[in-house]
């Protein structure tokens, strides 16, 4: 038996908390394989927060993982809402729904105070904040109870802050993968570099431990990050079609299929810039839409049109998160595939 | 010393083809270190490629690569031209300048018969082809005098094509690569990912070796790449600074600062989406503009423009091409760069 990984975890891998396609199922069959699962709560109230945790600790004695997201929520704006609204009202229109369906609201809340009491509970080793970090005072009551404390890096900008604001690891989010970029002290995207390049640019430049994420989907790239200086990697879109995953039946099916291949960050789906994989809402606005309200506010909008076309069967307001490499995508246990992927931590 | 390897060199390293930084010089250094080097071929003319050739043969009598592009002109579209003029008067204003300047003509031709008559003379070990490749008549004389002929492969797609038309290796051309995205069989940017995703679905698509392009700059990102299971690697940006390029001095400035963090794909300044470093027309008109006449047409519009700025001392309007990772740039000769990077393929 290794030694535990700095991680606490068996191996230096982590299943990427992915909000939406996976709870504390799959989470606990990779800690118990000898991986980081993880927790994505940014989308769970605080009772769903503590039902999540409660599942899983029972599920699992190792350690684990807690997702947050860290974004300032912004100010609603009644002429953008209003913009986007109207942007979509065809949609609204063909599929026979009405803007008066919407439900306004957030959907997705920072971490914070009240999150952290449920949270306290449970002390998990290991807990992973996107878009930044809480504040200073929150932080070092995350700490207080031993938590050891990841953070998402898109550039070296980014890293060098979330190692001079506390984060004991940072996840180099390279450009390949799904989901949120967790990018927060710029909102220019050319500034956003594939994984290969950032993870020895922010090796270089910290000396706390640096995660790969973005791309990684199989033994040879979990190899690569480790040549390029990663302490750990970070893996999401290879669990999606795991058995204890949660990922609908839809999404599944476009993962497997050709149609994977073309992904593309886009804020249609929440205001801020996810990669996913083309659909038609992004076809037919562009993916990157100045009209759609601030994070997370244009996800209001959508939900009416997704329920509909969901239950008609059609992906095309769907957010089909995806990394770019969903070519390793297949309906094996996660335990399977955390053992297989470790083999690329030892080469 | 060990075996050639499979591209006749030392090292299955090839220095990629630069057209406009380099010539003669740098490929000359690169095959005596070891590499593989190579001359861009795409802008010169008979006389100047026929030059070369032979600066480079005497420089050198080790193995080396002649890289061509492979597109079909395009009909220049008269009211197309227009507009991209329309597009343009504000900074030919600004500058003193006049349409009139403009000297219409394609600036880059196809690999064709009367090339390929001066290419015959010299019989490269190696040549490697973007855009796909010549046509079949074309490609069976190149393979007639023993050249091995690589191509470029944004995609799984485009790298069976090129397998299927005769390719004897493929070259995969991750989205961190600088300069032309190779891709040939479609238009669509979401099908481009990056180099450690696109590697291993080539590999496992293909039975000719695969070498690795794009990102990688430093004897990590060669390790990674083998690890991935690139075969090869090839690698451009690195050298950029080396003294034996031509690469202009502002260029070189631009590539040792903070700016080149800032890269983006555009078509601006040739018609066909490159990679290069942010620049003031990159941000005014929009990376990627409808407006930008078929490659390689867009480029005359360009070039008065360039010219003026650049004798400024700005580079406003000059193709900053640049990879991703320009973090290695460094004026070190290109031999000592050749045997760092080649520790790379061995660990």
């Amino acid at each position: 038996m290794p030694n535990p990984s700095f991680l606490g975890s068996t191996f230096p891998l982590i299943q990427a908390p992915m909000a939406g396609v996976q709870g504390h199922a799959l989470a606990a069959a990779v800690c118990n394989a000898g991986g980081l699962g993880s927790i994505p709560a940014a989308m769970l109230s605080l009772e769903a927060l503590r039902n999540e945790l409660t599942q899983l600790t029972a599920l699992t004695h190792k350690p684990y993982n807690v997702n947050f997201f860290c974004h300032t929520p912004p100010q609603p704006d009644p002429q953008c809402e209003a913009g986007w609204q109207q942007a979509l009202s065809p949609f609204y229109e063909e599929l026979g729904l009405s803007l008066a369906d919407i439900v306004p609201g957030p959907g997705r809340a920072p971490f914070s105070e009240a999150v952290a009491d449920v949270v306290e509970a449970f002390k998990p080793a290991v807990m992973s904040f996107h878009f930044g970090l809480p504040p200073d005072a929150l932080l070092t009551r995350v700490k207080s109870w031993g938590s050891l404390v990841l953070a998402s890096a898109t550039t070296v900008e980014e890293a060098l802050w979330l190692q001079a604001h506390g984060a004991d690891a940072i996840i180099a989010q390279g450009l390949e993968a799904g989901g949120h970029r967790g990018i927060f002290l710029s909102d220019d995207l050319t500034t956003q570099v594939g994984t290969m390049v950032l993870v020895p640019q922010i090796v270089r430049a910290v000396r706390v431990p640096v995660i790969a994420a973005g791309g990684i989907a199989d033994v040879q790239g979990v190899a690569a990050a480790m040549a390029v200086g990663a302490s750990a990697v970070q893996i999401g879109t290879a669990y999606m079609c795991c058995p204890e995953a949660t990922t609908s039946a839809l999404h599944r099916a476009v993962l497997q299929s050709a149609d994977a291949r073309q992904t593309a960050l886009t804020n249609l789906f929440t205001g801020r810039p996810a990669r996913g994989i083309m659909n038609r809402l992004m076809r037919e606005l562009g993916t990157l839409s100045p009209t759609a309200p601030a994070f997370p506010l244009a996800a209001s909008a959508i939900a009416p049109l997704r329920a509909r076309a969901e239950s008609l069967g059609r992906t095309d307001f769907t957010p089909l998160w995806s990394g770019q490499n969903a070519s390793q995508c297949q309906p094996v246990p996660a335990a399977d595939l955390t053992r297989a992927l470790a083999d690329g931590l030892v080469r």
